[in-house]
């Protein structure tokens, strides 16, 4: 066990008695996703709620039948889909109908020409903020939440349930409530007042855990091996191949909304570091099916100085990322052993891209200067993007003269504390010679 | 000086400086609106930073020219357009390249069909959630600053300008960012901190007054009448007219989101009034234009006990409003003398419809009842129009057999201290036994 352990989430890697024996012909329909396959060793399984190969334990993601579309049919279906994720539907691990099922129908969210920005910056190039904080509970998580909800229903499952370091579990208590399942969810007991109530407003079971998230993600791994845990869908654990695609949205949207054109850079947070995988897996898709044009593109990874495994593992030229203990106002991001980290420093050297910190300083400056360039109040996750883009320009890293899309994955509504120190200028009586005497006049 | 303020908004009525001469040929570019027309008398002034009439002090609208449309044409065009409220531009007073110029763009919110809350409610003709929550700032505020905006561009003004309770200051400040303006916001010096914080952290002028709204709304049109107030652009003052017409959008929205069909009844939230007011302006247009057929339609009004003035005037068959001192939970309504009330009353009764209040506990129960059955977390206005349309239901007013639309116009997250008591259902320590002791097997 203790072996097992230290291969992360593949200590439970396979739920046999859920799982149909031929991996060509899925008992489940979920659209174009035909088997579950290993990214280490290529070993395929049927779809089923599991997450490691049971050969070598490294983790499974979603292979699919794209071979009988055609690129132009393809991008006018998209084009005539529905204003959320469900458009790309012929792209995803989810029945032909999803978008009449309840579910909370994320995504198609602003992708914003910050010229503003791009002036202070200097970026030539056109720069673009993509801001997930118009999701239905304003944040990213609500995409991927969104999917490993359609999974949790082909597998019969009847209980939602995660670990979340606060946005994961607002997404999971709204998309049970409206999907009608039931929701447990697992969050470390000191998190921020409006992550707690926001996710505890939607009805569901919310449990304060005494540790940090790495703890609450160890104890719900544990949960799913017993027989307490049977019939629960884990969005970040037992779903978390069909969850993870859900990313995958952020870079057809990118593209779509750039008229079907791949930015050359991006700039993406890294927390378990998935959604950065899942954005380059999206962008290879949309090149191999022609929707784009095949040309380079870097991508960025962006982290907070005290929690920062992959930039330093990326810096000091490794392979491996080292965990680290959190120490940031970046909750969102601050999971100190990032499951894909590895796979994050491949991209990122593979692309041409880097991976980057910043402190937490320098993360409410950032906040800040998205709120006063471009209207978006960002969370501190899209206070750590923004503060790495800067970064990486002015280290000459990123380049000003290219197309850049910056990712804001959530909402500052949600982080008030990390600006508390922003508030009235001035407090006057109902007066103009009190408007005067403030100076405002 | 004493009548007119008796008039209200009417005491700085003109500046005519700032007025071209000829009403037929506006010199400023807004699109189809052809000039300001007075609600009262029918006089007409040119296109302009007027709000009240120069010869009766009645509040001046925009009057459009929608000779040139066809309705199918029509229909295309918009269909056409961006997933924003520009796509509504041929019925907004804006030019018609609006989509192209710096603003924050917004509108197009899901209308979702609330199925689970309709089961709750006993609701069989189709319930329906206009979630407005999902503009950029969070409330529908975006919609009516984005059109003032537009307004302020072609004036020349330089400052953009509110008074407000909260999400208009959030969102006056959003969108001064993103278009290059300065702001200047003036708020009641008590607000929930969720919201002075969204305000500040756009980097503009937040100045809290010693006062209610009404305190802040009334110095605000001193303002306006000083030389320290020239260049500035009050949104829901000078640009009143411009403003107001962005609230147009929810009806058009909502009629185009049901396949070009009027609802056959609307729950609307009750602040000053011209939400509902123009609400029901945008359906009498859409069915003289052609793009909806032509059927009847009810109207609600919606308020929280502690600030009911419509209400009361309403149950009491009285045709004028009489002013209240606010006091309720549902701060964002707060208006304890509502301009637009007395067309309120008259929509309400020329429709059908009714005006009802509900207290802060059954705004506060409502507000989970909707998170609990739809996974929408509601700002405490949204509360008041659940908790209202439950009531109605149960008295028999409204009828649960005809499709029925409810508006949340804002957010949750925004007024927290509402549903502060919801929390963590359990903590326990990171293991099995823990979880089990706690009752949660």
């Amino acid at each position: 066990m203790r072996k097992m352990r230290r291969k992360g989430l593949a200590s439970m890697a396979v739920q046999t008695a859920e799982t149909p024996t031929n991996p060509t012909t899925p008992a489940v329909d979920l659209g174009p996703a035909a088997a579950l396959s290993c990214r280490e060793c290529g070993h395929k399984v049927p779809l089923g709620p599991v997450f490691a190969c049971e050969e070598c334990f490294g983790p499974l993601e979603i292979s699919y039948d794209f071979s009988a579309y055609d690129a132009e049919e393809l991008r006018k279906r998209i084009e005539a889909g529905p204003a959320n994720i469900w458009r790309y539907a012929p792209l995803l691990p989810v029945p032909a109908d999803v978008a009449t099922k309840p579910n909370i129908n994320p995504g198609w969210t602003k992708l914003v020409k910050a010229d503003n920005l791009a002036r202070e910056l200097g970026v030539t190039g056109g720069l673009y903020v993509k801001d997930d904080s118009g999701n239905p509970t304003h944040s990213f998580k609500d995409r991927v939440v969104a999917q490993a909800l359609e999974a949790a229903r082909a597998f019969g499952f009847t209980t939602l349930s995660c670990s979340s370091t606060g946005n994961l579990a607002g997404a999971v208590g709204a998309a049970a409530a409206r999907a009608g399942f039931r929701s447990c969810v697992f969050i470390p007991h000191d998190l921020e007042q409006g992550k707690v109530v926001m996710a505890a407003v939607y009805g569901g079971e919310l449990v304060g855990i005494e540790g940090n998230y790495d703890d609450v993600n160890r104890f719900c791994s544990e949960l799913i091996g017993d027989p307490a845990g049977e019939g629960w869908g884990f969005v970040n654990v037992n779903l978390r191949p069909y969850y993870a695609e859900g990313s995958k949205t952020l870079a057809y949207e990118i593209c779509e909304q750039l008229g079907w054109k791949l930015p050359d850079q991006l700039v993406v947070p890294i927390a378990s570091g998935s959604q950065l995988t899942k954005i380059d897996k999206g962008l290879k898709e949309l090149i191999e099916l022609g929707l784009v044009e095949d040309k380079p593109y870097k991508i960025f990874g962006a982290q907070a100085e005290g929690c920062s495994p992959v930039s330093t593992a990326f810096k000091a030229g490794h392979d491996v990322v080292r965990p680290q203990k959190p120490n940031t106002i970046a909750k969102s991001l601050a999971i100190g052993n990032p499951a894909d980290g590895p796979y994050v420093l491949d991209i990122a050297r593979r692309t041409g891209g880097a991976v980057e910190d910043v402190t937490d300083e320098q993360v409410v400056d950032a906040i800040k200067l998205l709120a006063r360039t471009e209207g978006i109040f960002a969370e501190t996750a899209g206070g750590v993007t923004v503060g790495v883009t800067k970064k990486l320009i002015e280290d000459g890293v990123l380049d000003p003269s290219l197309t850049t899309v910056v990712l804001n994955t959530g909402d500052g509504l949600k982080t008030l504390d990390a600006v508390a120190g922003t508030g009235l200028t001035a407090t006057i009586r109902p007066n103009l010679d009190s408007f005067r005497e403030a100076g405002l006049a």
